[in-house]
Parts: C-alpha cells; structure tokens; sequence
C-alpha cells in the first residue's frame, strides 16, 4: 500500500475536492463512450482547478512512476480514457473557461470546455468554430484536440487541427510548455504544436487551446437523395467532390434508415439502398447552384428520389435524423463502434466489403459515413448477453479495419485509436512507422507514465 | 583525404551523373536565395533520380557522420540550404514527377516539382492546389513542404500543411517510411507527417508528397485601396476579417511602393502611407457583395481612394506590382528579408516598430504583407559595399525579430528559421520549447546529420 501512503502527499497538495478516491465518486470517471469491458478502477480521480494543479498532479505521478490517464468530457470512441488499474485518471472537467478576442479571432479555452460552448463564445461576436463532432453537445474542446476529432462541416472546412493555433502542455516530468500563440502563421521551430494534436494523451496533459475562429456560417440548404444502391450513393459523392465543397454530406445505408425509423419514423424511405443527405452554406445565389449540381449528380448516378429545401429547419430535421443513427441502432443491442476510412473513389469499396463481412459473421453492421471525406462509421452490433453473438461482433469489428487497411484506408478517421482499435494499428502503419511513433513518444515521456496502453 | 576516398563507393554506387564533384559544378548548388555570407563548400552534390538512390547517399552519409543537406530548387529565403563545408548537398531537383488522380483529387509529386507544375497538372483536371509562395514559378514542392511554405491565397485557403495528405520520408539512417496517404481524415497513430512539414530537411529526405486538391479557384474581383497611413490600412485588415474571407489581403508601404514605381512604373500612388490589395474569388453575386465590403470597410477605415475591378488582366496588374516589389527592392541594395508576423489586431504596432527600428538604425525597411494573415515582410536594405551599412542592416534585422517576439508574434511566419534566424529562435519559444525541439530531433536523428546548423 505505499501507493496508497504517497497518495496522501498528494491530497494533502491539491486544495479539498481535487483529488477523488471514494469508490462511489471514482466509479463515473471509468468509462468513456466506449464502455472497454477490460476498464480498470484508478488509485484516484485527479480533477484539477488549473495547469498549475495538473502541474503537481503530473510531477507527482513522475515521482511515483504512476501513469496517468488524462481525461476530458468521457464522450470518447475508442477507449482513450478507458481507466487503468493503479493509475490516476486526470480530468480536466472542472476547467472550462472560454474567452473569445474578436479582433484576433481566436478562443482561448480550457479543455474540458464543451465543443458547443466554445461554438457558443465565437457566435456571441458573429464568429464560428466550425469542426462538429456528432457529441458537439457534450464533448469536450481538449477531448478533441487530443483525437484531432472531425464531424459533419468538415468535408468543407476542415479538421480540428486546422484550427489550433496554440496549445499549453504539461509534459510528462510535470513541466509545462507553451506552443503557438495567437497567430495565423508561424513556422518557428518544429511543428510540435501539430504533433501534440491528435496524441490522445500519449505525450502531454493539454491545459489551454487557441483556437482560430472563421466569420458566422451562413444558413444552409440541404438536399436529400435515396438511392437504389449504396454503391450508387458512393458514387454520387465522388461525382460531387470534383464540382464543388458541399458544408456536408452524410451517407446512411438501408440498415441505419431502418433503425431511425424504427426508433423515430421520420418519413425516411426505408427501401432506399442509401440515402444522401447534403447541404450548401454558400452565400446567396450560389447556394442555389450548388443544390442544383447536387440534385443533378445525384440524379445522373441514378438517385430514385431527390428532395431539397432551403429552409434551415427543415433541413435541420434530416441532419436530427442522421445525428440520432447511432442512438437509433443502440436500441438494437450493444455496438462496437468503427471508424474506418477510405480514399474516396474506393468508398463503393469498402462499402461492398463491409456487406460481405456482415453477412460473413452474421451480425448487423449499420454504416453511416461523413462520406464526403471517405470516412465512414460501419456499426457492429451484437447481442451483449450472447457469447458467441459479442464474438462474431469482435471478428467483424477487426475484419472491418483489416478491409480498410487493404484499400489503403485508415482504421480510424477522426475519432482515434485509443485502446479499442490499438491491435489493428501495426497492420495500417508497418514495423517501421510504428517504431517511429514509439520514438517520438519514448523522446517526450521516457517513463512511459501518459496514458500507456492507448495508441502504442 | 579519408572522406574523399570513401566518397569513391558513393559515385560507384550511383550512376553516372548522379554525384556531381567537380567545383564549377557545385558552385550552382552552394547558396539559396539568401545567398549566406556563412555559406560551405559540399564534399559533393548528390543528385538522386528517385528514392532508392536517396537513400543511398543517406546512408553512405550515416556510416561515414557526414552532414547531408537537403535542397530543393534553392529558392529558400532563410538559409536553410545553404552548403556546409564538408557536408553532401543532396538536391532534390531531379526528381521532378507529378501525377494527379481526379477522383482521389490528390497530386502525387517528387520533391523537386515545382509548386507551378503542380498547380499545372491539377488544372488539367479542373481542379487546384492553392498555396503560392511568390516564388511559386521557381520553388519546389519539396521545400514549399519543408517549410511550410505559405503565398497569397492562404488567408482564405491556409498554408501547405493544410494540403499535405501523404509523404515519403528518408530518415536519418536511410530508411524510407511511408505516412498518411490519399485520405482525408486520418487519425492512426502519432500526427508524425505534420511533424515532418516545416521541419526544414532536419529529420528527414521527402522524397515524395501526396497534396490535397480541391475545385477550381473562381475569377478573382480586386480592390486596391491607398491609405494615408500604414496604421490605418492594418485596421482595415483587422475590420475586414471579421466580416469576410477574402482570397487576398496584401499591404504594402510607401516605401515599396515608391520602390516598384522606381523599377517599373504603374501608376501607384506614391504619396499613401499603404496600400491594401485584396482579392474576393466568391461565386456569382457574392463576390461583388464581397468587393463593396471590402470598399465599405477601408472607407471607414479612412482610405483616400479605393479602386475596384472585376477584370482579372487588370487585377492581375496589381498583383503583379505587389510580387516585383522584392525585385524592385533587391535594385536599391544588398536585402535581408524579414518574415515576422503578429496577432492580427497587432499589426499597426508591428508596423509602427518597423519604421522605429528603420529610423533608429538608418536604413531603408520597406514592408511588404501578406497582411491578412498578420505574416509581414520588412526588408532591410544595405549597401553591401559599406561595412557599417551592412552592420546597422544586422542590427536592424535582428531588431525587427526581437519587436515581433515582444508582441507575441513570430520570427518567421512561412519562411522558415533556416540559418539566418537561428539566433533569435530561442528567444521566442523560451528553453523549455527549444529542449522539446531537440529532443525530437534527437530522437529522429541521434548522429546530427540531417542539415545540423539549421533551426536548431
């Protein structure tokens, strides 16, 4: 127990309330989104006030040789945050503080800060923070720094890294650095501020992000296609990418359309081999025209039905209904999750290899896709309390990354690889890029204390 | 004479040509365009035809602990390739493949393509790579990537490392690894291939570049606007940008003004305190509404007169003064060419510093800007027959870096640190950014010899 022992040094560090170690407290502080069954239980729950706090909570872990797993809002996909036996789980859910500088058109947020609520900051001074997790709602801003997180506007504007500017990290001997700044461009020394992106917690604890912000979004209008096919679908998309940068454009297939209307009859055409539902933000009349060239791909790759609307509301109703898919298909039984991506002209491809691993396994995999970006969530569900149900799920899920990897795709686009997908990774990257990853991260946290286990 | 009579296996072990020793041939490959007093003589150039014969020169430097340089076509404006006594220059600039793949809509290209022939291929399909270095007839891709090299376009479209998907790197004991590929979104692993752009040559060869295109660049509208203050057209800059995108954003002062009309006469106004060029590519409707903001704003931001055009021969004119304005500049004198940049809504003190430093020091500093993106670039003019010219030019130079770091800008915005900014890069990033740095250098390059004396 002389664990236990320091630990009191650390309590004793941090003001009252920081550090958590009642059983019943530290149980919400487990799991992230992905509900990893090999999740273990912490010494202690760390949650900071400030990088100062994060500073004492990281020295002390360096001391001691505890590893720690650093922790934003839990909406994560991929078991990033998933708890580990013995280590401090380091939440940054307590600093949420977001000040907007409207003339240098940077946030300045801490990182439990919720993606919306930055969103929210901008638009108070007619600005915008455009990346858009599904979970914009209740995911946090550091969470989506440390997974470099997608979503819905991206296939127009871009990922999270494309907006951070700046970044405060506590490394792993406690100290803490300052990357980037207010400025739009800046190649001063090596781009460090980019690799702390999308490091899911593996090389530092981000206390502050700067994020740039763009002018308001305009309102959009939207189209929605069914298709005889999901091939045909995919398609359509590539047809559309060489003509103009929709703000969207989402792919369901049949077997999602049917668990959205199962869960919510929203009119969706059941029939429909796969719908696609896209939208122009583009100002005044060529918002129009985008539609139309849309609607006219859409319909020379052989759209049954093509229906567009430019009231926002209205078009807010499908996005609802693609944005409640993965609640829609939770009903239906346990799922794991993929995230899996393609270049785009062989989206037909995976979407085929993902049917033939379905019915190879007998297990249901729903996709829905940001297919404007080839990146596509093929869903596996299976029956929890059914063994051999769960493991022909696990097959299915692996198979699934391994199609990917085949295509020269990637097995996780935008939501990281974190423990879940962790096995697959030497597949994708090789020996070689894998020994380079694990120098990177042996140079910055030589101990091995941040987040082990996840990514390497 | 050991490393002379090892250099034997090398030229046996490349074909003819390939590894070039004779002095009136090096000559052309010593300097790049900042033509560093400093500047070596190699022990050889290595002229490679692909990767395989890169990595061969690679790992003949390893075994022997010779420094290698890598060089693209020698258009870098810090240094950053200058030759080292002793060392290989290992120039990219036979390797000069380009392949565009529509559907992908990505541009495959070797390191020593020109920016322009990439642009050139991707318009064959319609399509567009947007980052233009004023360079961009001239420079290579392969060091547009090692800098993270910037241009005109980038306050509305971003930089390269926007663009880069993919890269083929050699590292420092002449392996070849693979990062990214043709996907949009890719998450898998460490962000190494961001870390690789701008990393200026210091841990790794790339030896091939996988660039996002994207649809067509629409007809350009253009406003120039002459403004009886420098100060009064970096507001304008700051009251723009919170209302719009525009495609281009350039600023000039009266001292590159007065250079250009010296050089070539074109109508400038020779007696505004700036002038702001800007460009709008929206489509339809949107780009005239965008031009009248533009105009609105300067108006309010106290423009004496403000030009409009939608011809693009005649906006073209314009642009074409703001790029001759360093050839214009380089006619008064010896130059060193700044790169600073600052938050946005600190550029009028930028600026205001600038002139300080040119008064304090006697020297001309006219100031070009990519001013959109707060990135500047004052050029220190000397005459190189007078030492203490020269030395007040030093000064001055060195002055201009430490004015942007007091105001939390930067030392060099796409330029790169080079050679000629090493000096001043620990003073912006502080000792514990500049041990990370080296940290990851070392762990990438144990033995120094990827361009020691660059950045670091």
């Amino acid at each position: 127990m002389d664990r236990l022992g320091d630990l009191h040094d650390l309590v004793a560090a941090l003001p009252d309330g920081v550090v958590l170690t009642d059983p019943d407290r530290i149980e919400g502080y487990r799991h992230d989104y992905t509900r990893d069954p090999t999740t273990g239980t912490p010494l202690a729950v760390v949650r900071p006030e400030d990088a100062a706090q994060v500073q004492v909570a990281v020295r002390w872990a360096a001391a001691h040789r505890v590893p720690v797993v650093p922790r934003g809002a839990g909406t994560g996909l991929s078991g990033g945050s998933s708890a580990l036996d013995g280590a401090l789980t380091l939440s940054l859910d307590r600093m949420r503080a977001v000040e907007v500088d409207p003339d240098c058109q940077v946030a300045v947020a801490e990182p439990g800060a919720f993606n919306a609520e930055v969103k929210a900051a901008a638009a108070e001074h007619g600005l915008w923070y455009p990346p858009d997790p599904s979970s914009f709602e209740i995911c946090s801003i550091g969470g989506n720094v440390a997974t470099n997180a997608g979503g819905l506007c991206c296939v127009k504007y871009g990922v999270t890294t494309d907006y951070v500017l700046g970044l405060d990290v506590v490394l792993a001997d406690g100290s803490l650095v300052t990357l980037g700044g207010p400025r739009i461009k800046d190649v001063a020394g090596l781009s460090l501020l980019k690799l702390f992106v999308g490091s899911e917690g593996t090389l530092g604890v981000i206390t502050r992000v700067i994020l740039r912000l763009v002018p308001g979004q305009g309102r959009p209008s939207t189209m929605v296609a069914s298709f005889p096919t999901v091939e045909a679908a995919a398609r359509a998309v590539v047809g559309v990418r060489r003509r103009l940068r929709p703000s969207m454009m989402e792919l369901m297939d049949r077997a999602s359309i049917n668990a959205v209307e199962d869960h919510r009859p929203m009119g969706l055409d059941r029939d429909a081999g796969a719908l696609l539902l896209a939208q122009s933000d583009a100002p005044g009349d060529v918002r129009d025209a985008e539609i139309a060239t849309l609607r006219t791909v859409c319909e020379q790759e052989g759209a049954a039905d093509v229906f567009s609307t430019d009231d926002p509301d209205e078009g807010e109703m499908f996005v609802q209904a693609r944005r409640i898919a993965i609640p829609a298909i939770e009903t239906r039984g346990a799922l794991l999750l993929e995230d899996v991506g393609a270049p785009i002209p062989l989206l037909p491809d995976l979407l085929r290899a993902i049917a033939a691993i379905a019915a190879e396994h007998e297990v249901e995999i729903p996709v829905i896709a940001h297919a404007g970006d080839g990146n596509t969530h093929p869903i596996v569900v299976y029956d929890p309390t059914d063994a051999a149900s769960e493991k022909r799920a696990r097959l299915a899920f692996d198979a699934v990354m391994q199609a990917a990897i085949a295509l020269g795709g990637t097995i996780t686009g935008e939501h990281g690889v974190g423990r879940a997908k962790k096995a697959a990774l030497p597949d994708q990257l090789g020996p070689e890029v894998m020994a380079l990853n694990r120098r990177v991260k042996d140079a910055l946290d030589p101990d091995g204390i941040l987040n082990p286990g996840a990514v390497l």
